[in-house]
């Protein structure tokens, strides 16, 4: 149960880790909530939100107390910062993180912790977030009726697991587990992919030296495709570039099935266009159902 | 003035004729309100759901009292429908369209009119919409703030222009004028473009077999990503048919500019990639303060 967990300690408070502090709050957790963030200037604003009791620009303050240690940094740092918690942290302590590639978190982790800390470490990554970002960013309900999948393996203590568990379950997410590839191989797909044709379109209609007027009629759809291009970019640079394998694979499909679709369009062949076009429509359809249903 | 207007017919009442017909009714209009469906068994819905005061299936019957013609057929029926219209019109009566390409709906204009009624065509394109369609899609506030893009030449009656324009500022609409070919670039690459995008990325991950359980894990980015993707799939080939050249052009903008972002994640370019995430995020970040500049 949330709360026996001894202490819980936040390492980053954006939009994920100030989510988990916020929603912490929300759920009733009465033990330590401590912060970790990256620099003295950030403290006092998280202080003054109330996101967490105590805050520390230095990572060992922050966690060596707790018995939980959530890890929501940018996936660039991952590996410094486990190295710093490897150092810090009680011998009895749980670690997950929330990032959004597995499989290269599960190898950096296997790089920094000894075999006990190795153990007590839950890969996680809750299925859920905005275009936006900060200490401000966050709120209490992000995570609930959203998935968190989490990529334990057959070594990792079951205790561990549990604490992580009864984490999330108390911020109202639905958990999933599996194994970190097939974990990279789906947000590849419904996440990264998405970020990198967003990114792609914009870019390719601010250089067609027209931006201000382009924008100036473009409508709904066109705010809603590109909503996620509004994403911070050195994030995302991370996140691909963590994931790069299955995000290279998954755009190759892409890129081969829009070699397709330009084809049927440049030979007139519309009853082809109208298939892709058709299945994807009923594909897309199905998810909203699908996405409704786990709503309820 | 729109109470000016000797009586109104609009032909095709889904999602654009039928929110224009009640944008029509919200605005006051007291004239009468014609419209022309499909079939027969379409017209009781319409009249039930109160959008015009009478509803046929022949063109004719709908148009041939109406001193403003507003058609919003699919772009698919374009040219039979005008050429319907030719031959039932009011020798005084002004005719507009509500079509997504513009050049090709002017050549279809020119095939099937005679001068006179050339001179008193209106192209025009609300830039609105949403993803749904059919007689109950529509509502009276869609072109509340929206921009309508008219693409009149020299040889367009003044008196028509103003009459067309005068149902716009009704609607709550913002008007602009530019050439049928200048539309079609734009609208191929705020609105075509990515529509085409957003239905072959659904339907690669469709063909991945996983389909269920990817969608799953999908999150609300995807969502916004994929809405698009759930527009009627007939109505989007034929839009994107209508308008192939300047969607050609741009796909192939943007499928040289996504062979770079690929090239930059296979080779570890990170900085490449920062700069297009980043330039992307500046701009999308620019078009959104632009569009709700446009709702204040």
């Amino acid at each position: 149960m949330l709360s026996d967990i001894d202490g819980i300690a936040i390492v980053g408070l954006g939009l994920i880790g100030g989510s988990i502090a916020r929603g912490l709050r929300a759920a009733g957790y009465a033990g330590r909530l401590s912060g970790a963030v990256a620099s003295n200037a950030d403290a006092p604003r998280a202080l003054e939100l109330g996101l967490v009791d105590d805050c520390h620009a230095e990572i060992a303050e922050a966690v060596s107390e707790a018995e939980l240690i959530v890890v929501a940094t940018p996936p660039g740092m991952i590996e410094p910062v486990l190295a710093q918690i490897a150092a810090s942290r009680r011998a009895d302590a749980t670690v997950t993180d929330t990032g959004s590639s597995k499989a290269s978190v599960v190898a950096a982790a296997a790089r920094v912790f000894d075999t006990p800390a190795y153990k007590r470490f839950v890969p996680g990554h809750p299925i859920a977030g905005t275009e936006n970002s900060g200490l401000e960013a966050g709120f209490a309900t992000l995570f609930q009726a959203r998935r968190v999948i989490l990529t334990p393996d057959a070594a990792t203590d079951a205790a561990a697991v549990a604490c992580v568990e009864a984490m999330w379950r108390a911020l109202g997410a639905q958990i999933a587990r599996m194994s970190p590839a097939h974990h990279d191989e789906i947000l590849a797909a419904t996440s990264h992919l998405p970020h990198v044709l967003a990114y792609t379109l914009v870019d390719t209609l601010a250089a067609m030296g027209e931006r201000i007027e382009i924008f100036e009629y473009a409508a709904g759809g066109f705010a809603d495709f590109t909503r996620i291009a509004s994403s911070d970019a050195a994030l995302w640079r991370d996140i691909v570039t963590a994931n790069r394998e299955p995000v290279l694979a998954t755009l190759d499909a892409y890129m081969a099935r829009l070699q397709d679709v330009r084809a049927a369009i440049a030979n007139g062949d519309d009853d082809r266009l109208y298939r892709v076009f058709e299945r994807a429509k009923t594909a897309r359809d199905g998810f909203v159902s699908v996405r409704e249903r786990n709503e309820r």
